[in-house]
């Protein structure tokens, strides 16, 4: 079994349609390499008892819990409000950040700045020494900015206390369509049952219409797999495999 | 009131990273500028049970759901399989889609591509004379196909049937960060509570650090919010407004 995870986007501004979510994708393409499974990603608006309702939720469901944006100064950063509010605890000022922010600010720090202190009662802090703003977590759960280049940023810091072991994986890039090939991915999963195999039609594309993919935990299960299918499909249907 | 939509994106090369969903941002920003009020965006994965409990939840809670993705001839689309267990329904072989298949595929059909045919009982089809593969609606759920290309084509369709009063839009771009204005904020919404007000800072811009955005489907008195703000801020603080 891997690791499964949950992602928690917060912003009214992906909702709008104002700004694309970048941060889910980087996200699960870094959790993937690490081999953990993410199964949900969720985007809410800036609803301080929708937040902490998801954050509880999530945190039941899934071993890692991620949320995005909301952690700002303003008025509509309200994402430790919420989580404080799902888990039943008081919002803090905390004494470290605290410090840290008048540190930086001077004279000229003010209740807005000192929001950014703001954590849920007993979160911890991580990456404390190598982060100006390390990452605050509650049980579970990662709370990270919204801005993708701070949020990357913190995420490397933590990523490693994540690995598990790896998804190993296979591609083959099919001359023909879906129509064609389904029967032999459903044979195929007859005799591999918990094969990942996933099947993803390309348009516009004159070398390749389908790009398979075959993924296991287990090296030796997706070999066996990966020859089975090779051997059954009509040579003159691949395009090109690809074996990581 | 506005309208309300939910999006349910299905797929699990979304979750394991290997595709960014683009779906739910195009459908995000056509929504909105139709009126509509998009409340939440969940990516799941390929389970049948899955996609139907979720499938009914978003349909009690949201006027509009779409769903995009897992409608193909393959093993791993099981959209319409889903849809179709959350309400308790079979999956029937539409007839004229079956007609069309066949049409297309003449001595070429097989069982794969009859798949394609397939809704949950009790389904409607909506561009039925403009499309070849017309939209698949169960109640207040738009089942649309995963690939980008062929999901707008479809929603193009269908999109003037969501069309609600508009969202009025006005945006200031700031010189100061979140730090400074986020008391100017915070005193605006204590006059207009109702004002949909957002505050989005920006890195490795010269010219302005946060984008400030007002919104309302009420012409007027988004008018008299924007005035307030732009005669509470200190002039040299604003870059530019833009007003639509």
């Amino acid at each position: 079994m891997s690791k499964t995870a949950g992602i928690i986007i917060i912003g009214n501004e992906v909702l709008s349609g104002k700004t694309q979510d970048t941060n889910s994708h980087f996200l699960c393409q870094e959790l993937r390499s690490l081999g953990v499974e993410v199964r949900r990603i969720l985007v809410i608006p800036d609803e301080i008892e929708l937040i902490g309702k998801e954050a509880v939720a999530f945190s039941r469901k899934f071993d890692l819990v991620f949320t995005t944006g909301g952690v700002g100064p303003t008025h509509d950063d309200v994402t430790i409000a919420g989580i404080a509010r799902g888990f039943g605890v008081e919002v803090i000022r905390h004494p470290d950040l605290e410090r840290r922010l008048r540190d930086r600010h001077g004279a000229n720090i003010n209740e807005a700045r000192l929001r950014m202190a703001e954590v849920p009662a007993g979160a911890e802090l991580i990456g404390v020494e190598s982060l100006y703003a390390p990452v605050v977590k509650l049980a579970n759960i990662y709370i990270l900015p919204g801005i993708p280049k701070i949020m990357r940023e913190r995420f490397q810091v933590i990523r490693e206390s994540f690995r598990d072991s790896p998804f190993y994986l296979k591609v083959i890039y099919m001359k023909e369509g879906e129509g064609f090939i389904a029967s032999y991915l459903n044979r195929l999963l007859e005799h591999f049952p918990d094969l990942l195999l996933g099947s993803y039609p390309v348009l516009d594309n004159l070398e390749y219409k389908v790009k398979v993919t075959l993924e296991s935990k287990d090296r030796v299960y997706l070999k066996r797999a990966f020859e089975e299918l090779i051997g059954s499909l009509p040579p003159e249907a691949i395009h090109k495999v690809e074996e990581n």
